[in-house]
């Protein structure tokens, strides 16, 4: 009997985080982190499930879980192995439907629900190859790799030739690095010091910590109010000294021209990046802003809703950091397209995480980058923030400022039985105010 | 008693198009054009209810009627006159809310849900005023014009300043440009003949059909196949005599380098623009095929998702026609300011029209640029498809080629009750199969 695929189910599962002001910032003063959740069974004998997630902050998590239903067809009665072994395929027959793409194209709601199934496939297929995402990937050859890729739309920028050389440049000290890796693991930065609605003195015993913890970068969120912004970076840089990063995160706050001259006046604390300076649209206008504050860099990705959007910030040398999400653009295929693109322009990529589980997705991405992408660590590193991690089963380990290679097999993507439970919208005990003390 | 807005009610309302292969393009080969449709009603004695909709192709419609009940918190219970008179503030509480723009922001799903909103808001105020809503707006002050329009990621461009001094100017000979109007109506052209799906012997009688009727413009669909472009264009040519412009339309289908050797490939044929060469999302690269294939034309915007993505298209100089779509970006207030960014460039608009009901909108957004913003109709048409106009309460009236002036207060956007009985999906008879013959 071949396995197959036999279920999709959705979860609309939030947390209530606007109660303690965690992930303030200024476009997002209240949010409750949410995962629009899914989970793909089969009926093969190992039992395993694939797990995978769109997040949102809230408000239209259930538009969410809509939309990932709305691609139950794609999968349900599929050969399992079949599937799994030609994701690049699944990946274009829900991303060109032809139908679904209006609601796009590549974009927004459906663009994330894409996301939520792909990841959920790989988190199944790297379970049933027993071996963590990034290493399922950096085990594959340069042509398997390509294959995952849609080079439709990014030909002028990249074509499936130089994607395979820089695949097969990065081959060599693949394993000298794998080894590095499982030694140091892989550097992060963390954003927990720096949300808008901490005041002063938590600010400033926050940055400390970060530095005590080993971080060498940390991240302020700026952009509601120009005093207040000069006043806590100059307590953030008091903080932690003069050779610790401190980045700085508008989350789109301003027009160009505003951009500009904010950051002008935030320069002499000599801000790492400045990140999300306006609407992650504007590619132009990121481009104009970079030009403006130079040798301030511009960092942006994590609203950037596909690879076309990604291509153009780096044609015009708009961007000097590229911060991929794991679960805004399709998933991992559209990701190591993205990958790929950072690559061929020499940007690097320091992800966007945080949230609900993107910690836990995006290291994977970042640590297939150092073996077979980019092949490097240098000005690379992943968001980390202290948020909601106790919820998943293999959550990341973060030691000395470093992610830890996860070695369990999958995505790390899987939530606690329990919290799908507890943290149900609206019927879960934690919204029904019914939960235990 | 004030009155108030008592109810927004959804309808997923799904016509079988795909059954003859109307509407069959290179991207989409078999749409059932659906509209993702809501009315608002109130507890007002005059028993008015605004109607307005989300213009999909038929699977992902159910999505779409979600997000836009999502929108439900924000018309419920509000005052009547004080929301139907600060549309600007609406709009602005919806595009801006914190959670729901995590899912866009400002585009896909999320965007044209409030596009379906804001413009039955603007159907419900136009037919409490007794004036179709392009009256409504040419009679506006300027001032009360700029007030409608966000900003924000515009300023760049387009500041309040000047869309205003584009507003005074184009105050000078209104009233004799409404005579015009309503005498000779807008220029339409029609894309009836065109579609894929339809041999060479019914393109040709279609398009001789065309220009009988008074059409001077007409537009193909290609990219599917060189060879048969070639031939199909040969063929409408022919047909329609060197006079009749002939638009050609790829939807999407090619890459940068692709686009610009297949237009090469027609230019013998002097097609009038080549609308949507590639990703709706790539400035860039429409920038990049303008330039190669000049003198031939680039125009595009039923797929462009915003405000933000429209400036670029026209800081970069990629399109020398703007296809504005009444449905996708956040309605009438986004759409107000896509005119005044075209003014402001010099770039005539175009609209995208078809589909469900979106001729019946878009004219009223051309007629109002004529009276109040660019003040001309030179190069300037609406697209015309006669397709479904029958399930509209006032359709559109075309006469010679033009499109009249519509009388009826409103939108134009009310669908017969009828309907939203026979096409509901999927219990609704046409879908069940139990529809009289």
């Amino acid at each position: 009997m071949t396995a197959r695929i036999t279920s999709l189910r959705t979860y609309d599962i939030r947390f209530p985080t606007s109660r303690d002001l965690d992930g303030s910032d200024a476009m997002n003063p209240d949010p409750d982190y949410s995962a629009a959740y899914v989970i793909i069974a089969t009926d093969a004998a190992d039992g395993h499930e694939g797990h995978g997630f769109a997040f949102t902050i809230g408000r239209g998590n259930d538009i969410q879980t809509t939309a990932i239903s709305a691609l139950e067809p794609y999968v349900m009665g599929r050969p399992l192995d079949a599937t799994l072994n030609d994701l690049g395929r699944v990946w274009r027959e829900m991303v060109h439907d032809s139908q679904l793409r209006w609601l796009g194209p590549e974009k927004g709601v459906m663009h994330m629900a894409i996301s939520a199934v792909v990841n959920a496939l790989w988190d199944l297929r790297a379970k049933r190859e027993g071996k963590p995402v990034w290493k399922l990937l950096a085990d594959f050859t340069p042509e398997e790799l390509v294959d995952l890729v849609d080079f439709r739309y990014l030909t002028d920028a990249l074509t499936r030739g130089e994607a395979l050389d820089i695949l097969r440049r990065a081959a060599d000290g693949k394993a000298e690095r794998e080894a590095h890796l499982f030694k140091h693991g892989y550097p992060g930065y963390t954003t927990t010091p720096g949300w808008l609605g901490y005041d002063d003195a938590k600010l400033g015993r926050l940055c400390k910590e970060a530095v005590a913890d080993g971080f060498t970068q940390i991240k302020l969120k700026v952009g509601a109010d120009l005093a207040a912004d000069v006043r806590r970076m100059a307590i953030a840089r008091e903080a932690v000294g003069p050779h610790v990063r401190i980045a700085v995160d508008a989350n789109q706050r301003w027009d160009v021209g505003e951009a500009i001259a904010w950051v002008r006046e935030l320069a002499r604390f000599d801000p790492w990046w400045i990140e999300e300076p306006t609407s992650p649209d504007d590619v132009l206008g990121h481009a104009t802003i970079a030009r403006a504050i130079s040798p301030v860099k511009v960092a942006t990705g994590e609203h950037v809703q596909n690879r076309v959007i990604f291509k153009q910030l780096l044609q015009t040398g708009a961007i000097s950091y590229l911060q991929l999400d794991a679960a805004r653009v399709a998933g991992v295929n559209e990701n190591v397209a993205i990958l790929l693109l950072a690559a061929k322009f020499g940007v690097p990529v320091c992800p966007h995480a945080g949230g609900v589980g993107l910690c836990e997705l995006v290291q994977h991405l970042s640590m297939f980058d150092y073996l077979a992408v980019s092949g490097s660590m240098e000005n690379r590193v992943i968001e980390f923030v202290d948020h909601l991690h106790e919820h998943f089963v293999h959550p990341v380990t973060i030691r000395n400022g470093n992610y830890l290679a996860p070695t369990s097999p999958g995505f790390s993507a899987t939530l606690r039985p329990q919290t799908l439970i507890d943290y149900a919208y609206p019927d879960g005990p934690v919204w029904t105010g019914t939960e235990a003390s």
